[in-house]
């Protein structure tokens, strides 16, 4: 089959790769419908993620239809349109017991990362039955791979860890696909107010479109104070953090309100400075998350009755063999205006 | 009447001062019984708290007895015996409503520090009948003592902030008053496994005596390895940290089980590095807390069931007139064993 | 003054009567400019309220100016304008202390059932600092008196109880005043389906307008059986109960999910059979409460964002001096397709 | 092999029966070491549960060692001793990733009911891996047995459905096996006060032995009135029914106190009667549950730690082929002053 493997920094290649196996009695083979590419698998193409290693076919997000299954399957069949999570999870160690499955003994983020992935014509799926979730019908299929990952994360650790509640502000600092996701899903518990943060005034202007009561372009300086300007001068009640760099870590810090979250979702490289010396007695909770998909059945529900419409997170279509293309498109977002995009048969 | 009054770094005195008078509709004057010195105190004493200025009456615990009431207060009377809140708490405000007594807007902790304290003969209590609790008959007023400040802070700010639950593993670093009272109610909720972590071994030996399964004198080094060790690999589900300083904060991020809390009750003088490179996906929390004392009642009753005692706290009686040897005491903890001292008439 | 005074069942009078003064240091009296009639007054008419004797002024609802404060009010000063909460609340008590205002020691539901209320030119309020809430300028004053009792009620008795969640199913089984409450807050948080189930076709008309997804007259029989076709089978995760009889209640445990919740709003005057022989096994919970009022700033903030618009609610308009031909149009609602009406100056 | 059999109301045999053996990939086979007799299996025998039909094995609880395996089954191995749940999770459906293993979609409670059951010499476990526990070495395996169902049981209907906290009180309303359970479990959370209520003097006895504050004798007479005046004439903030018939479920709804629970355990054959009339505006929580057997894991450190010694609980050991006078004791209670019996190899 065809697949998109990495060799090292910068290198990745479309060619041809073996077909997957069964392997394990729980496994599933799928023939891949759709996928996509993640921030995730540009911090690879930098060589940032060390348990990535060159070989390995990349991605992690999909729908797919289901060809084989082993043994131990018993829920799913050949045919089954299904959309892929993430998150592998086997439902049976102690964090899967617990709804922690980013954390799952045998699973959590493998897919693309320590075993083959999605970006592929063929990819197999360890603990099939708890990682994979049958398509209803009728639904956008494209819409779907937005669940694979970017839903549920913008949803579990910026909206959930960030308890985000009616009448409550919400400050989002990143305007990128992750902190976009954040938008849409913040909107589920109606906050009174969303402040979007970007450097990108495009990006801020999708965000006004998605729902942003208020958006700050960071590049013109005072940011903090022009949101504790929006917020009687207390801060907001909920900061997602949703770029992953110190900057805006230390931004979430001074808009916090007392009693209220800093949520991140971003993925850093590097440590940030902490001002405990003014947070002690703020009563804040800073909290981390990599995505657990616990939410994907409920974000599933809100998808088919039409209060999320993921489709707006679209912006580029490709066909499977232009994959490179894909990521240059998507690797130069800044001047091609990507969100995300699909690859697709 | 005498009070202990700050006159700059390392300045204090017992010394005449005028007699406190009713100033608005919901304050008491209360003649002191007993009180205490706590770290913060002392903190005041080295310059740390810019807010408490030369001329202040120091002291924030104790209880004693009703001697007049503003005309707005009507549950409360001469001769009432009452136990001192350290927070200040208007019962109106939007925190006070919300349970934040220590973001009152007109309260906190103003006690020995913004307005005149409890180490004197007389205090001035504003917002009386939310900031004083009648004291159950019957009930030991030097334990009472031990109830303004230090168990709600260890209980609200490390057990109820870190979630502390019944099976669970909790590592306090800090063996301290504060530390020991975190102890002391973290048994509350049945944690299978505490581990306190001090450099002193006489405070280790007094946390074995309190109820510690553990004790690490951190002096012997590797400890977040044997933390490690003593929760299969996996760290704690609960650290607390009660010292303050930048080294204990980092232990605690290193002992922190995925999942996990890092509670912090430690009032900081200054920033800390937080490791976010490795904690972004680590699904972790980290609070923070000023106490709220939203649970003294709470603490009163299981101190009146006996669950509780907080005599243990107390190494040290004094009468009112030898407050400065008190402090002296209490300033040489490492070489006199002070945990609490009581200051009585 | 002139006031709406109950004389016994079924005896109403608009009369004089003498104009409040200052009792306890904590009131405010407030002249009103605009209140409304809650069902609870129509069972007060019915004789069904013993607390409420003849010669009280009935009303719990509305907005008004203070005219003069008692010595212990500090954050509320005359010519403020206020809505008027439904529950008193001391702000001192344990249950004021937990939030369960509806339940302080010295106030709870006592204007117009156990003092004189608010169908009049003045009232009394005692707890004035926390029992009246400032309104913000530039809001609309007919709109803040929905927030006096009727879109808390439903919201913290139907929907906070119900714990209404994005994705999840709700069904509210009657569509009357605070059904209809109960409808409009409940889409704070996104629940994937509402069904409203009335005998009326006005208001399931009324139901659909306001976002309900499927509407069932009762009437037309198999009420359970259509909300589980309309649930794969296995029935709604919240059962509000907005109406007070058996037969609706009855229903609610029939339609109630395993893991799922009645949350009970309706005021009840008899005994209800519970079926406990289905029931113990299938994990749900029944919730009763009298409101709180604890969400009124929450619900302020959500109306003055433009989130609920709770001038929908309103269909009719009266002057003060034709109270009683509110009443009228209020207790004839089957007929005059009354929902909530506004009695104003 | 040898086994338990159900004929029909009040007809059991110990008797042949095949051996069972693997039919699904996620199955063991268990020999059984020890085994219990529960409550439920005497509501069996007097023929009150019509899906358990003759023919059947009986007994849900026991501990085993694995014999076998399915080709699905990867964490288990033979000759591993496991606790057996009394409750069957195939850890993939919607309930049991919702944590609602009770209402698993093809397992819940069907050992011993729907399929054979543990008071055998053979048992098949369908969904092993998430149905079975490894028994930590070192432990005693008859405490073991009491964490197949009583225990969880008693903490997660009783305790945790209650929100039994700290300084809490509780009462719980009947002291047989199921309510001493609650009892035991109930003190992981440190409550101020723990009354039982019962009718036999030796129950209460061994309930005051077990922690409770005060016993009740019910035959006395006015026990509504006593727990009032134990309770400040408040009521107890969670009532636990532990014996599932209307009278105790009727007390329960008289001794709970405003913003309280009535947390129902005991199966009941018949409905109730609810005050509504009186609750509706109480702030009240009945809740009802199957076991979901989620908190083993965490009531099995609580076992291994020593904070809960289950041997407590157990009066009478029996070896296997005695089983018929394990069920003659059991059922004869009250004369035998049995609690729970252990039927061993």
């Amino acid at each position: 089959m065809k697949a998109l493997v990495y060799h090292g920094p910068a290198e990745i290649a479309w060619e041809d790769h073996p077909k997957p196996v069964l392997v394990d009695a729980g496994d599933a083979i799928v023939r891949m419908l759709k996928t996509t590419i993640c921030g995730t698998d540009l911090h690879i193409l930098k060589g940032e993620v060390p348990t990535c290693t060159p070989g390995r076919v990349l991605g992690h997000e999909g729908v797919g239809v289901i060809e084989s299954v082993g043994p131990g399957v018993t829920t799913l069949r050949p045919d089954d349109h299904v959309l892929i999570s993430c998150i592998s999870s086997c439902g049976k160690c102690e964090y899967c017991r617990r709804g922690m499955f980013s954390h799952c003994a045998t699973g959590g983020w493998i897919l693309g990362n320590t075993i083959d992935g999605t970006q592929a014509e063929y990819v197999r799926i360890p603990h099939a039955e708890t990682s994979l979730y049958p398509i209803p019908a009728g639904t956008d299929e494209g819409a779907m791979v937005m669940l694979s990952d970017i839903l549920p994360t913008g949803f579990e650790c910026g909206v959930l860890s960030g308890k985000v509640a009616p009448g409550s502000s919400v400050a989002i600092v990143g305007g990128g696909p992750i902190g976009l996701a954040a938008l849409l899903t913040a909107q589920l518990y109606s906050p009174a107010t969303i402040i979007v943060i970007d450097l990108d005034e495009g990006r801020l202007a999708v965000a006004r479109q998605f729902g942003a009561n208020h958006t700050l372009n960071s590049a013109a300086g005072d940011t903090a104070a022009k949101v504790l300007a929006l917020t009687e001068g207390r801060g907001v009640d909920t900061a997602i953090e949703a770029a992953g760099v110190p900057a805006t870590f230390l931004l979430c810090q001074d808009i916090v309100a007392p009693g209220g979250i800093v949520a991140n979702i971003g993925v850093h490289g590097k440590p940030v400075e902490l001002h405990l010396e003014k947070l002690w007695s703020q009563n804040i909770a800073i909290t981390t998350r990599l995505v657990d998909t616990v939410s994907t059945p409920m974000l599933l529900k809100t998808v088919v009755a039409g209060t999320i419409d993921p489709l707006r997170l679209i912006t580029h279509r490709f066909k499977f063999d232009r994959m490179l293309a894909a990521y240059d498109t998507f690797g130069r977002a800044a001047d091609t205006g990507a969100l995300k995009v699909i690859i697709e048969t």
